[in-house]
Order: structure tokens, then sequence, then C-alpha cells
């Protein structure tokens, strides 16, 4: 996704001029991320890797077309019109719109995080996450990514990725957070066999240790998996491994489940029912309107 | 933000090919729409006006970069990594992640549909809109566009919009959809000035004759209103206006409002100090992090 900048540099010496012009438009949007959200001229031009002119000019043209907007003090920002357009994307927003009322549900029963994801060559990506503001910290963000192995919604979606795609994650170096992250391709490879069994994940405090992910796989219409559901949830903890949180709000209670602060308390019994309802009545609507997303 | 197509249609006889490429780069993604989410590649190259050979060359690039992608059927449509960046856009997703918590807990407490919206142009833009499958229906999508006067978050949008602004609006074409619509320019103007000395805005079955929306403004760190959050339940009905929808259920309760059902029931009184106490929220929190959104 990552684009070269070698054809950049000297665009007059360029007779098709078609892509190192589209090249340039899209390196400018490129500039921005979730840490650089406003931009002047100067960091565009230097993040582009382009002439100030040059990038004066198509920052203008992006400016009048919408894709870019200035903010009070002069600066360039990702504009609105960008994101109108953005928001037909089927695996952004589309596929958001069709599981909107089922995360809903989940979020009412369980007053957790729910996330919603796709899969993006090595790496999650966030389309919806619905949090109340006492929930469990997480590090994700809508449009953000994670490394897929990290997370219940990753686990999930390498599990029933093609093989190819599958192999090329196994092969390449696992990213770790805590002393619970899956180190190597051989727990991988046998976590993913248990996903496919049970036809769900569990991602048991591999990002920080207060938090845990229950994930199920979303269908399209073809009975491909196309995304992934999960609730975040707090960790029921290991002595301390679990700080700052009073022991009798580590566990989460849901209707059916077993209450907190019992000593069988544990994330999955409430959740595992309830993220896998959810996820096949995504999974049901996406067959009942194959067009939608 | 519509493009015009003049200066894309002989692309070899311009020196200054920069800007015309940008132009059509930019129109490729123009060419789809909520009515049009996956087109052909001759699709593309009637609705831009392009030649055959030079859509397939952008759209190429565009695939590429991630801002297009293929559906099974080999169709385009938008891509996941043009919804990334978008997802930077301050007055979209950047917005839509502070006031999200207020949202969800409006939401919680209403059970109706609870919408974020920012004005661009003529137009209300929603940023946002959380609803459970029963609430009642309406028109707008995340995403979406509506005719500002006809809409809560609009009314409020408009209130608060410059001079030069609301005359242009009242000077413009009021499109109509009932016999409630606001439908002269004279009674928006009463209105609009109702609003700025309420400080919210009720639309009254304006969009359709079963829907009310109440909205509040929200405002930045400098003070300036810059969205508006709205609440949609269902009309109280006027006799036989209301179809299919039981009588007892046309009224929704909150915590201290009236019942449902009960003969003095109406929407205002639960609703209006929940939306402003949210809208407030919000713009404390904008205020605590003027760089957020």
């Amino acid at each position: 996704m990552t684009m070269t900048t070698a054809t950049m540099s000297s665009p007059s010496e360029q007779p098709d001029s078609g892509r190192s012009v589209a090249s340039r438009v899209l390196s400018v949007l490129d500039a921005f991320s979730g840490e650089r959200r406003r931009l002047t001229l100067s960091d565009i031009s230097r993040r582009t890797r382009m002439p100030l002119t040059t990038a004066h000019r198509l920052v203008g043209e992006l400016v009048s077309w919408g894709a870019l907007e200035r903010d009070r003090n002069g600066r360039y920002q990702i504009g609105l019109h960008l994101w109108e357009v953005a928001a037909l994307a089927p695996r952004g927003l589309g596929l958001r719109e069709v599981a909107m009322p089922f995360l809903e549900e989940l979020f009412v029963a369980t007053r957790q995080h729910v996330q919603l994801a796709v899969l993006d060559d090595l790496d999650v990506v966030y389309i919806e996450r619905i949090s109340s503001r006492d929930a469990v910290g997480v590090h994700s963000r809508v449009g953000g990514r994670w490394p897929a192995h990290t997370t219940g919604v990753g686990l999930v979606l390498l599990a029933y990725a093609p093989r190819p795609a599958q192999e090329r994650y196994l092969a390449s170096p696992l990213a770790t957070f805590t002393k619970k992250t899956i180190m190597t391709p051989d727990a991988l490879r046998r976590v993913l066999a248990e996903v496919r069994r049970t036809g769900y994940a569990v991602s048991d405090r591999q990002v920080t240790l207060d938090a845990v992910s229950v994930a199920a796989p979303v269908r399209d219409a073809a009975n491909e998996v196309v995304a992934a559901l999960s609730v975040v949830v707090r960790a029921d903890g290991d002595g301390g491994a679990v700080s700052g949180v009073p022991a009798r709000t580590r566990r989460i209670a849901l209707p059916g489940a077993s209450m907190p602060g019992s000593p069988q308390a544990t994330h999955t019994p409430g959740v595992v029912p309830a993220v896998l309802a959810a996820a096949r009545g995504i999974s049901l609507q996406l067959l009942r309107d194959p067009e939608r997303p």
C-alpha cells in the first residue's frame, strides 16, 4: 500500500505523466496518519518528497475537491468530501452499516468494547468500535491497523484466510506486546487450528495484561469469512497481573453467565454465545442481501 | 465539490497535465455514489467521460494504492485504504471518535436513532448514526447528505452558521417532503431565530410523517458550532397521519418523561435535556482537547 517515490522526482521528463501525477496525488493523502492529522504545506512537501511548488498545486486541487481542508491555523487535514466518498467502501462503512444493529445489541448486553474488523495484508483494520466510557482501555481506533495474531478478530481472520496468506503471515516476524503474546509460528499454527475447530477465537492478554477478546467470523453470501466481530472484556487477571482494577470489577457478567466475583467467574461462558449469535446475525443479513455491503 | 470535465477531454494537449490528471483521478472517485457502489470499467469511463484506455490506466493505479478494489464479479468498488485515510478526517471519524461515548449513552437511554452531522454547503452530512433494529425508519445514511432545513441537525447548523451562508440558504429553493416541511424563507427565518433563542431544534415530521428529530449544537474549543447531535423519535401522530404504527408505540419513554400511551405523552420533555446534555458533554471534550478532532 505504500508507494515508490522514485517516479515522482522529475515529472517533466515523463511523457506519460498520468502515472506519476496520480501517484503524487495519492502520496499527499498518505502523508497523513493517526499521529499526523494536521500538516503544513512544508510538512506535505517534505513527507511526499515533492518540491514546494508541486505540492502547493496538488494540495490546491485536493482542497477544491474536498479531499483536504484547512483548519483555523491554516494547516491541512483530510477533508469531508474524501470521507463521504470513502463512506461508500463496502469493506468499510458498507459492512459496518449492515453490522451496526447487531453490534449495538451486543454492546447493550455487554457494555464492553464491541469491534468489527477486516484483514488487509498482515494487519487487521478496525471498521467499527463501540465503547462505553468505563470499558477497559484498548489501543485500536476505527480506521487503525494492528498485527493480526495479537487480537481475537485477527486470529479469526487468519484462521479462515487463504492458505498462502496464512503461510506468509507465519513466515513474517511476530510482534510481541506482553508475555502472553503468541511468539512462535508453531504456537500460532496451533491456535489457528483451534479457532477453525471451535469456530471462535479468544485472544488472552496478548496486547495488554488486562484485556481479553472473544471473536467470531462474519461470512458473506458466498460463505467466505469477510470480517470478524469481537467483544473485549477485562481479563480475570492472574494474581498481580491486572493492576489498578478492583478485584470485583475484573470479571464481567452477562445474562446467563456466572456472576462477578464468584470463584468460577470467567469471561467466556456468556460472551462466546453472544458474539457467535451476533456474527451469525450479520452473516445472515449478508446472505439475504448479497449486494450489501 | 463537483468538477468540470472540460479539462479532461484532451490530456495530451495540456503541457501542465498536473491539474487535469489530478482532476481525472478525483473524478473516478466521484463516479461512485450511494446508489452506485459498484461500477465496471465502462461505467467509470462513461461517468467520467474519459476514454476507456485512460480510465483503465487510472483505475489500475487506484487499485494498486487501495483507493479502489474489485469485487468477486470484477466490478470496482471504493477500497479499504481510501477508507483508512479518510478515517483521519477531523470532521468525519475524528469528530465521531470524541462524540461516540456520548452518542452511545444517549442511545442506551432512548433506544432511538442518535445522529451526528456537520454542515457542508447547503446540506447536512451525517457523520454517525446509531440505530436499533426497531427504531422508526429514517432516510439518512452515514456519509449521506440531506437538505439542511428539513432536519433537526440541519436547523441547528443553519441557525448558527455565518450570516452569508444563512442568506444563501434562504435564497435557494427549499425541498419539500411532507405537508409539514418548512416551505418559505420567512418561515425558515422564524424557525432559525427560535433555535437560537432556545438553543435546540425540533424538526417535526418534515421528512416523513412518523418522525420527529430533536437536535442540539456541538461547539469546538473556539465556541463555534461545528456539528449537531439529534435523536429521532416516532411522532405522536396527528390522527391518521401515522400509519402502520400501533398507537401505544408512537410515543417514547425516557427516564423522567411521561409514559408511553398516557394522554399527555410527547417526545420533547425527556429527550430535549438528554440531547442538550450529550451535546454539551461533547463540546466540553472538544474544549479540553482542542487538537481533537
